[in-house]
């Protein structure tokens, strides 16, 4: 086949569905098959697979695992971990292990689970059994307009608190409403300081009711206005403009910085209210889409690259942001992985003991440090145990 | 305080809750608190532990931690490892570490996860931050009766198939049946050949259009009749069954060996079929109680431990009953843990290059071999890189 951006596509992605067992409600495939995929290849027997991040029409279910991604809809299904079953791993030490399988319940050491989200460090992910969930009856999706982020935030309080489980829980400032009506186009109004973004799923007659509830408490909180998409192509509207934020902000910066943290949800009022601090004092725009329902942000931090000083200053207002979350008892990755960008970020986080016991841990795998090194824990000296192996040397251009 | 069963009870058991936060729906307790105490602790503001181990009156959230726990209940909410968000633990190289924390997406390793369900092989745990759950609004329980386990395994499948997620879905046999009605009783028909027992638990308005569709679809497939509980003193009793089964079976046999193993859900009726012809086979009577809803099979093998000749039939029975559920792709232990009993056993269903990764991650928390020595992992010595550290030596009477 034709080489695609570097990569040959062919059998050798591993993009195949092994298996679809719908009686135990599972399926096995190749780590390279794409997210959506999956979801397609079971719709038509009342079938999805759950972990929907935004990128799911380009990503991996191997990525999936590797990053345990999340997904607008982690707030009711939770993120991919939860959602997989057994993995087959070739390990850095060369062996070929197998972990769970398609039972629940787990036996000996939970070893699947640690594997989700180490980020190849513990080696290549060769198949993955996931679950499949039944597709909901019914979907409704509402649009809820504020005049600021604070009092969209205390609707999605009242919403939680009264013990609605939206599927999804989304929110959007006034910099991505101008910046997604200046671009695609969502039918979102300029003047609103707010959108909240709210997707009931269930049974009909339970997602009838709960959208009610849900409307009702958010013009109790002061909502503008209310919309609820009345059929599938007024919902892919609603959707289109979240979908499509980080795309559109491309109109009103040359470049931003997509920040991915988490707070615990009742903090939301107070983490916006020093992200606006932060951005004011380093003087760059910030731009705020965000999964409201599981305190999940992502500030996008605008700025021309070909400013040197802005650039700066945007780095600056990202590492106060990251402070601030764990400050505030959250974390600098929510569901998008720590990679080469957020290593050293993880001192912010753990102890040195702590870190000591994920070194150790990387090692039961990977003893040679052959796997994705530099990668998901800092490297530097002063941790006693580190992974200190030396780097390997990669002919140029190897994919790894 | 009083001795009570050799244990002292008091601050030095760590009963206590040390943070209820409902907005971010999560407590932090100690290990020693019993798992009912903690809904009862949060049941007035309408919130709820969800794992629920039939032991749950007198077990604590510590031990339902070493042993990730299930419960009647873990066909909706999961198992024990789902609701834990963070743990403290001093390991066995004496190190104090703390993994997770309140937020649900989690940075680095997901070490919290490989800690549930550790049996202690990795430390002592000192603190647990759980998930809280909001109540639901309505609960409903049905009975259905059938004349055999394979038309109630039908009408489980078809509950299934429709979609429908029950909180839990019981089965018992006509030998549980008898001894539960020759004792506490709860109303089941002696002539039934299965009961199935089915709760649901939602919004009202999905509760009772669920709980119609499940009794219909008992009736197509044969049930001789179908009752639901019209208050909660109903609902109280057909629980007191299920939840007394072991208890009764004492009326019917001197002993019994409770037995713990999963099969996909797809192969309990010919799980259920091989179980009876083993038992036949070896002259043994077993009683069943399952977890129907997720392949969890309870098979009660009765004995005479005063007959050398039938206990070991027993066991005999016992060991072709997890083989046969090995063969069928399930696991020899479903809810209830390892411990010594089992560690044997995990060699039937794991690879050795499996089974010494796990050997070297219990080194990595606990390199002298120093906790729970003797559980969870097989001991023998054809594991080349086996934890062989000697077992120390301690104090009689102590408490490991």
């Amino acid at each position: 086949m034709a080489p695609i951006g570097g990569v040959m596509l062919g059998t050798n992605r591993m993009t195949r569905v092994l298996e679809i067992d719908v009686t135990n409600r599972c399926a096995v495939v190749e780590p390279g098959l794409i997210n959506l995929w999956l979801t397609r290849a079971v719709a038509a027997r009342g079938y999805f697979f759950a972990p929907d991040p935004s990128s799911q029409m380009v990503s991996s279910i191997g990525g999936n695992v590797s990053t345990n991604a999340g997904g607008p809809h982690c707030l009711k299904y939770g993120i991919t971990t939860n959602h997989v079953l057994g993995l087959e791993i070739v390990t850095g030490s060369g062996d070929r292990i197998r972990l769970g399988g398609k039972v629940w319940d787990r036996h000996g050491y939970d070893l699947t689970g640690v594997a989700v989200g180490a980020e190849g460090t513990f080696g290549l992910v060769t198949g993955i059994t996931v679950r499949l969930l039944h597709a909901p009856e019914a979907v409704k999706t509402i649009l809820g307009l504020f005049a600021t982020i604070d009092a969209a935030s205390e609707a999605v309080s009242a919403i939680i608190a009264a013990g609605i489980v939206p599927a999804a829980l989304e929110m959007l400032d006034d910099v991505v409403i101008r910046a997604i009506e200046a671009g695609v186009g969502a039918g979102y109004p300029r003047e609103a300081g707010a959108v909240l973004l709210i997707e009931l799923d269930g049974p009909r007659a339970e997602v009838e009711m709960e959208a009610e509830r849900s409307a009702a408490l958010c013009r109790a909180r002061g909502a503008l206005d209310v919309r609820v998409a009345r059929d599938e192509t007024e919902r892919a509207l609603l959707w289109k403009g979240r979908k499509e934020a980080a795309g559109a902000i491309g109109r009103i910066a040359p470049s931003f910085l997509l920040q991915d943290a988490v707070v615990p949800r009742s903090k939301l009022p107070q983490i916006m209210r020093e992200v606006q601090a932060i951005s004011a004092r380093h003087r760059v725009l910030v731009a705020n889409v965000f999964h409201a329902g599981d305190g999940n942000l992502h500030p996008l931090i605008c700025y021309d690259d070909r400013d040197p000083d802005e650039l700066a200053r945007a780095k600056a207002a990202n590492d106060e942001m990251l402070r601030a979350c764990i400050a505030l008892g959250g974390s600098v990755t929510g569901e998008h992985g720590v990679g080469v960008d957020k290593a050293e970020s993880l001192e912010l986080q753990y102890a040195e003991v702590d870190l000591n016991f994920m070194y150790r841990l990387r090692r039961v795998f990977d003893p040679a440090g052959l796997m994705n090194p530099g990668k998901l824990l800092p490297s530097h000296p002063a941790c006693g145990e580190a992974f200190r192996a030396p780097r390997p040397v990669l002919p140029e251009g190897a994919w790894v």
